[in-house]
């Protein structure tokens, strides 16, 4: 497969410019191109007020910004309606939101919640303390060795009494990519909402609500090139409407008495507060970016990466890939153990040469309880790394052993 | 009194350069030196990583500029500890996590919430909330017409049942700054605890939360000229430590299992999911900022620009401050409203003379409902305004009445 270079990306992000280490920590938080730095600067240096509340032109350009940053992302998902776009921190906070307020109002004991065991923290204890609160039970949809969602489990996991069905796009250790449109077909046939963390899957392909058919579906900002500070969650207008709000205060309120208070209309009744308006240009400009270059060539620069990484480490007998031994199914990530060295000691030696990768449990700790590990090692790239930057890992991580004193 | 001018500070501030509006809305959100744009910039140009989860130098480098941030916000609250030192997005999230954590799990039918009739709907909503999912009651403490919270309503409206006592350290509206440390005794002798909402204090005033015996204080970053996105929310170590998280999800955890999870250390149990690493490095240099400049300058010029808003409007007959007839008592805040006039006129007419002020009720509907108006126009002075900017101010609201065809 050819990869036909469109430009040199890399010009475009200051501190891959700044900073000479080979950053293939991209599941973690991405690098921020200049233009997305730029639109937060300048809506502060041009368009600063609180928007939503004045009717001086300020305030009114602020407010502009700030919906049309909402519609970008509209588009962006392929939403019917601004209304079920919400900004809030990020892909926690807007899983935390679809548990508060859909999750503890809509369950019973008696009623189940699914899950994968391969989803992140934040798309599981949210889903932990609903059960604690509502007496539901926690069901697990447990992955086959390459992260698989088979048939069956989805079948066997999903059933009249669910009531939430909550799956990553894609796992943020295996890297592989779940059936979303399948699973929401079985969950939607027994009458349960269909909560997507698609925190990272957002950055990597064309995410479209409502081909997935997803009820709600959340991702962050920062891990697609957009500032800290903002998030989204998508829900379908039919469900949003009838939730009760979330955080409380003003800016999501139409009256408010003594006794009680009237809610704005939707996206507003989920806003509280003083919205972060510059992070939400600052995520639009990112969207622009990353949709200028392409999920086409996105995907296949980062499947380039994901072949070299794989395919270099997985023949090694004491190297371990999680996940598929197909670098196709492993969205840019690489997680990996080393037989007698702990992943903590796998950064220090990687990082000694130059290479940012992350180690620790992922916050994934059920699914590396289930694969029998502790830790793991991970590389994630994004499509502004290059093949010598995969190569420098590849080389570093097969180096490994030999340098813990190991002969092979 | 004579003001020393310690500089031209307006040159430090981008859009009051780039804008030749009067911009007296600072109540809503203040302006950005460029100082704090660049902080936020630079992070992400040079040490953006995801902080507390890399070993790699920019992850560490990153969690340093946080923990560098957090120990800045500590000293400027006089707090015994950086564990007790919370980011989070706005003062609204501080007080609904404070609601959620606190007010939840600690309240139960019988129990009183005292919170004062001026509060912003933010320091409102989250008690009404608590009180309706415990069943307690909330009470009002009601103001006088200058905003004062007379020591017999304080007596009385606190008592052994009260278990939160909820007040805003500055009004919104009335400009008043309310007796913090006494409200604080009274709550403290009553069993309960003490809720500031600091949110239009903290700009504008030295806080020791210390010599105040706040239990919990929250304030926005955007107010105070940082970032848009970033919040704090201050609570005694004591309770803290003994409180549910709110949101839960990565980095604020030990460990999880498919069943639980045990939680992190103070203050991480609070910070879920990715911080706002960037726009917490952008409220430290808010923080430096106004620091530098020190409060004693900062006060004595919002004083005397209060005095040119509030003596030139205070003897017209048709025209009426809310609060205190004393410029002093009204932290920059001056709101009113004009006999035949709504206040949205008000405001489209200060707009056309050039002047950004803010009408409505002020995110405060149950004061305004108190005082017996339903909206008024306010505007709110920063010590980057100038008295040119206060004087044309005054002299377009003095004109209203004459431009909407009244005689006088």
């Amino acid at each position: 497969m050819e990869i036909k270079e469109q430009k040199d990306y890399r010009k475009d992000f200051p501190l891959l410019n700044n900073n000479s280490s080979i950053y293939i920590d991209n599941a973690a938080t991405a690098q921020k191109p200049q233009c997305v730095i730029d639109a937060e600067s300048r809506f502060y240096e041009v368009n600063n007020a609180n928007p939503l509340r004045g009717f001086y032109p300020l305030s009114l350009a602020a407010t502009k910004e700030y919906e049309d940053a909402r519609e970008v992302v509209r588009q962006f998902l392929n939403a019917d309606s601004d209304k079920e776009i919400i900004f809030t921190r990020n892909t926690t906070e807007s899983l935390n939101l679809v548990a508060y307020s859909y999750g503890i109002n809509n369950l019973k004991a008696g009623d189940e919640i699914a899950v994968s065991i391969m989803e992140h923290h934040s798309n599981l204890l949210p889903w932990q303390m609903v059960a604690r609160v509502t007496g539901a039970t926690l069901r697990y949809l447990e992955c086959e060795k390459d992260g698989a969602l088979k048939d069956d489990t989805l079948k066997e996991g999903i059933n009249a009494n669910t009531k939430i069905v909550a799956v990553a796009q894609v796992s943020n250790v295996l890297g592989c990519v779940n059936p979303i449109k399948k699973i929401a077909k079985i969950a939607h046939d027994n009458g349960a909402v269909m909560v997507v963390d698609a925190a990272q899957s957002a950055p990597h392909m064309k995410i479209d609500v409502k081909d997935l058919d997803a009820d709600f579906l959340a991702f962050s900002g920062h891990k697609l090139m957009g500032p800290m500070g903002i998030g989204v969650l998508y829900g379908k207008e039919s469900i949003l409407k009838n939730m009760q709000p979330f955080l409380t205060g003003g800016e999501m309120i139409n009256s408010v008495t003594r006794d009680g208070a009237t809610y704005a209309e939707l996206p507003h009744k989920f806003e509280a507060g003083t919205v972060n308006a510059a992070g939400a240009v600052g995520l639009a400009a990112a969207i622009k970016y990353i949709s200028e270059i392409g999920f086409d060539y996105i995907q296949q620069k980062e499947e380039r990466l994901a072949k070299i990484a794989i395919n270099g480490l997985k023949d090694h007998k004491h190297i371990h890939i999680l996940g598929s031994d197909d670098y196709k199914n492993h969205t840019g990530i690489a997680a990996f153990t080393i037989d007698g060295v702990h992943p903590h000691d796998v950064s220090e030696i990687l990082s000694s040469d130059g290479i940012d990768v992350r180690a620790g449990h992922h916050c994934a700790q059920p699914l590396l309880t289930f694969l029998g590990v502790n830790n793991a090692t991970r590389a994630s790239f994004m499509f502004y790394n290059t093949e010598k930057e995969a190569e420098a890992f590849v080389e570093s991580v097969l180096n490994v052993r030999r340098r813990m004193g190991y002969d092979e």
